[in-house]
């Protein structure tokens, strides 16, 4: 018997013009910041995603830090956001000097709009046309929400709730470009550009890679140019270096844009098959052997970027020791995130409804999904979870 | 005749194995933050610069800001800080929470350091071995150096003024990696290497470029390693993704990295050709036509990443003319960055002894300086200048 090969997590897949683009730049010597390919690639997206304009940046992380300073979040403000992502959609409310409150999720491993409301009802009021807490007087000034694993968030909801209680909606789509409504309000509109400024990242692990990068667009046309600005160091005359605020350098470059560029061509592709994949999964774990595989929302096209196998309590073997199983097997998986309020110094801000959260915390395993997976994998996979 | 060719300020040089080891990095699909070249690179640069470590990240600006948390800078303290550099020495102490205070150039065009005792003695004292504002009470608790253009800082008198204020010394070396002392106190020293901790810049204008990136030194081994943590989102469980701290997510990524050892191979003879074009421009220049072209530290030898050509006030065309003519002949060059104290919100902060800064800021233009400038068009740029 031939030797086992490792199945990793979720990883590229450069079958298309990535060599090609990235040589190309490399043999104009146009690697950096300059060159034609980050206006292009910016273009690309801001179509791909129907919107007028987007923003390139050199990662997700940044960008959501440009989503903060665009929408004028600030020292001694509150953002509400969900506990259960991973830290980089909240490390960026602490960037901007502002403080998070942590709010639960509902089935979709998505932020509850219905536990938004309930916090605000119970914690906050409108005061001048602005949301402002009763527990510290602060302003709660925004929302951000996270479509998590490329399942999205119940859009509805959250923009009457962002309506109701005057609050800017930051839709972290870092893991979720190429999901879409196809039913509802929303229907043709894709993940992160519903609300006031929306964020994809384009990191190793997503469904299509710059190496490290990210993208920002907005529905205000001078927010997306202010964040333009923020991220090149806000340099007010390129002559003379006059910059005419505290800037960051958070450019994405021409070589990143190249690979970028050429993995764009890829995306329908890519979500076509992660979508067939998570159809195998599903077919052959689905209520077997007490797992499920947890459904994306009705009324979606999603990009299906991260499967969750849920392990039920019944299950022989808690969630980490499937893990670890699965490691000898040379099979790459991962739990879900820890909660954020549990992290760092955030047990000292405020949370409200994370007990379905914590639920789910304890139950998921993230199942490998590269678009390079192949069926064989996958079944080897599926035959060493039935086995457990 | 020939159409004029563009002479550039400067850009890179992928005359080396750029080509092959960039494509190696797509082919193999490690194009991201994991992979082997990301450690290989951080070691290349530690064994160039004769450190124990180097940590990778995203850019020089990101490398300052891992400087200043590294130090322990935050809210409310103060930083001794140059006004005439590039202004992302100068932003990330922002980011941090803290306050520049501006200080004054010598001739070197970096920080004066007679001129940052001058403003301590009229503004400060020790307390409980703190340096601590007379004017805010504040903690002056580091000084930032740049090595302005490649050309050190006066590094002796700077680690004294250090010693006898109990200051933090952060030394950007963005410009100036390649740079060392021959003689002194810190004779076989690079820059970057003396201080509390130094950093480099790879953007695409610098001696060496990985598109965008850079690399944090220390000579606290735990600062490095909290650079590393903090760099990574502050990650201190990979498996079960819990975080310690608020972190960032300034990786450099594996293609940068591959662009990056192809460069460090090419450095040598990087600085070899500078220093000789840097000759052959001050053989033609220095001295004529009311030209001056600005020396190098003596002791020391020099990246000579910029060439500063003086303008003198008797010739008859003003510094930015100067520029235009150059232009119109297809010829990049650009004035010194304007004084950080008269940008964005820091004509709020306190400036000592600038005078000479901002005489400089009138009079100097940055000639082409790239490493694959020919000769001939090196005496184009010559030809136009003495025919102003």
């Amino acid at each position: 018997m031939s030797e086992k090969t490792f199945i990793p997590l979720s990883v590229p897949n450069f079958s298309g013009n990535e060599k090609e683009y990235v040589n190309d730049a490399v043999v104009s010597e146009w690697v950096s910041t300059g060159g034609s390919l980050v206006p292009k690639f910016e273009q690309a997206i801001a179509d791909y995603v129907g919107m007028p304009r987007a923003v390139a940046c050199n990662s997700g992380t940044s960008g959501l830090h440009l989503a903060m300073m665009m929408a004028g979040i600030g020292a001694g403000d509150e953002v509400l956001a969900p506990t259960l992502t991973f830290i980089a959609a909240v490390n960026p409310i602490r960037y901007a000097g502002a403080q998070p409150i942590f709010i639960g999720c509902d089935d979709t491993l998505c932020l509850d709009p219905k536990l938004a409301e309930e916090y605000l009802q119970a914690n906050a009021e409108l005061k001048d046309g602005r949301c402002v807490s009763r527990v510290t007087g602060a302003h709660i000034k925004a929302i951000v929400v996270v479509h998590v694993f490329g399942n999205l968030a119940d859009m509805e909801a959250i923009m009457d709730l962002a309506a109701r209680w005057h609050l800017i909606v930051i839709e972290d789509a870092t893991e979720a470009l190429g999901s879409c409504f196809t039913a509802g309000r929303y229907a043709g509109k894709y993940a992160g550009t519903i609300g006031d400024v929306g964020v994809y990242s384009f990191n190793g692990n997503k469904i299509i890679t710059t190496g490290a990068g990210g993208m920002v667009v907005s529905n205000h046309d001078d927010w997306a140019e202010h964040a333009k600005h923020l991220s090149t160091q806000a340099k007010a005359d390129e002559l003379h270096f006059v910059h005419d605020e505290v800037g960051y350098n958070y450019r994405l470059t021409n070589l990143q844009a190249a690979l970028g560029l050429a993995q764009l061509e890829q995306l329908e592709g890519f979500i076509a098959y992660k979508n067939e994949m998570y159809e195998f999964y599903r077919e052959r774990l689905d209520g077997k052997h007490n797992y499920r595989i947890l459904p994306f929302r009705d009324g979606t096209r999603s990009n299906r970027w991260f499967y969750s196998l849920f392990v039920e309590d019944a299950h022989p073997l808690h969630r980490d020791e499937i893990i670890r199983r699965l490691s000898a097997e040379k099979i790459q998986t991962r739990p879900i995130w820890a909660l954020i309020q549990d992290q760092a110094d955030y047990p000292q801000n405020q949370h409200y409804g994370t007990g379905l959260a914590r639920h789910y915390l304890g139950h998921i395993v993230n199942l490998p999904c590269s678009t390079n997976l192949s069926k064989e994998d996958a079944q080897r996979v599926v035959d060493v979870l039935l086995s457990l």
